[in-house]
């Protein structure tokens, strides 16, 4: 029973089995998005306000931060975006970046347990970045790749996992504070991309018993459509034991299989958030659990 | 490999593992539909020919045919409107009745091989239904319950399911012919339904190896906006191996999951039915499996 807790200054949250679907929203991140990364890069981070407030509204338990503009000042944007967010926001924060630096500085200035996103397999990544996520008691997403790129087989990317996992234990960082990114590919590039997930997460959580996550939205990159492809995936992830993801709350449909599937996993207790969400005299039909909800193949 | 090979007059349609997801059309049935039963009752079939058509018109590869009208003829019912629906569509037919004399009926007039609507594990269910199924050298739905009642615990549903291929087996029934229903209750009153239909199913395909199906709509009855729910509920049973269910594909969340299942699984080869369905140049967003479509994390 794998728990990753991480927190702001105020508040805790859990990645866990059996636990609600943790939502890592993921719009604060200039990668393709122009007007923001000049925005940032100008020092106006007021879409980073406006969309922090935006995902939590929407129940985004955490938020991902990312400042990657290519020729900007990436550890000084990064530690700004942090501590913006977490003056107008109490969920905590996963700190993005591929710039050992950036990371730092972010660690510098964020109040309470981040989530460093991320490490590698690569020696010189881990080596780098494990003893800074020691020195700060943080939690680490790893990604399941290494020196020689991303494998199409999922057995070897679970053993970069596992490898990524006995290398934080060297450094103190127990398996509890590891998330594994186990890399879902497009599947209109890569057909069984969605197979190899699935496999690979639910090795991950019985065999080596950790918590997961994913940048989800790029399993539909190029499909028309793609929101209900991502909400699906993720549904389907959480069937094969997913804890957490990287993704968009914004999206009607992604957000809404998320929720779907914690009642169908079992961790929406009483389905309590769902008919919460959706309550609307309107659209119930027939009283809960009554006689002929028992009926078989009653049609819709 | 499971393959479960149905057929009208003149359609092949084949249930089975690696393969596309079969939608059985689940409208025909005046069970909780009075106005459909008055109908059938008076011999008024229009809204059995009207499903029929829409239901083949949204994807469904087959349909179930149910006649079961409190005090009405259902032999002579479900055979007419096996025949009405022979003579309007060319999809496989489910037949489905609780009556032994209705599945007689049934099967004296349908042209090709159809599927039997369901067999139970209670001995002399089975010793009434099987003889029937070998002789019209049918597919059977086996039901996981018997003379003890439905199960809370999947391993006893499971070894009533094995109890069911093996007493086919004992007919002459492969079990390529046997496809089985796991039973999914209603979320909302048993919360534990979706884990336990997953872990079900699952076995079923790992170590039964036999094609699954099940009355989906139940899973969602009582809740609000619950064809999400329906929906996600298939995607997350797809990707614990499920291969067919009997469903409403006119619900477009129900059909949309379906659908993007099929893509995740793998078995929409090179998403070419999602790309078909939805295509829309508008609605494209970037090229398929660019060089961008590799980014981790991509916001949306």
């Amino acid at each position: 029973m794998s728990q990753t807790v991480l927190s702001s200054a105020t508040k805790e949250v859990v990645i866990g089995f059996g636990r609600p679907f943790v939502m890592i929203g993921e719009r604060i991140n200039p990668t393709g998005r122009q007007l923001l990364a000049e925005e940032m890069k100008n020092g106006d981070f007021s879409r980073v306000e406006a969309d922090a407030l935006a995902q939590v509204s929407a129940g985004a338990q955490m938020l991902d931060v990312n400042a990657g503009i290519p020729l900007a000042d990436e550890p000084a944007l990064l530690a700004q975006a942090i501590q913006l967010v977490q003056s107008v926001t109490d969920v905590p924060i996963s700190i993005d970046s591929s710039i050992i630096e950036a990371l730092e500085a972010g660690l510098n200035v964020y109040q309470g347990k981040a989530l460093v996103n991320s490490v590698t397999g690569e020696d010189e990544v881990m080596e780098r970045v494990l003893p800074l996520v020691a020195k700060h008691g943080a939690g680490v997403v790893a990604i399941s790749n290494d020196e020689t790129g991303i494998s199409e087989d999922p057995d070897v990317r679970f053993a970069v996992a596992k490898k990524i996992v006995d290398r934080a234990a060297d450094h103190g960082i127990p398996k509890d504070d590891v998330v594994v990114d186990p890399l879902v590919m497009p599947i209109g590039a890569v057909g069984q991309a969605g197979q190899q997930a699935f496999r690979l997460i639910h090795r991950l959580r019985e065999e080596l018993q950790v918590n997961t996550t994913c940048g989800a939205s790029n399993v539909s990159f190029g499909l028309p459509n793609r929101h209900v492809v991502t909400g699906t995936f993720l549904a389907m992830a959480v069937g094969a034991g997913m804890t957490s993801a990287i993704m968009n709350p914004l999206h009607a449909e992604v957000l809404s299989a998320v929720k779907a599937a914690d009642v169908l996993a079992g961790t929406d207790v009483n389905c309590a958030a769902w008919i919460a969400a959706n309550r609307d005299p309107n659209a119930a039909e027939g009283a809960r659990g009554g006689r002929e909800g028992r009926r078989r193949r009653r049609p819709q």
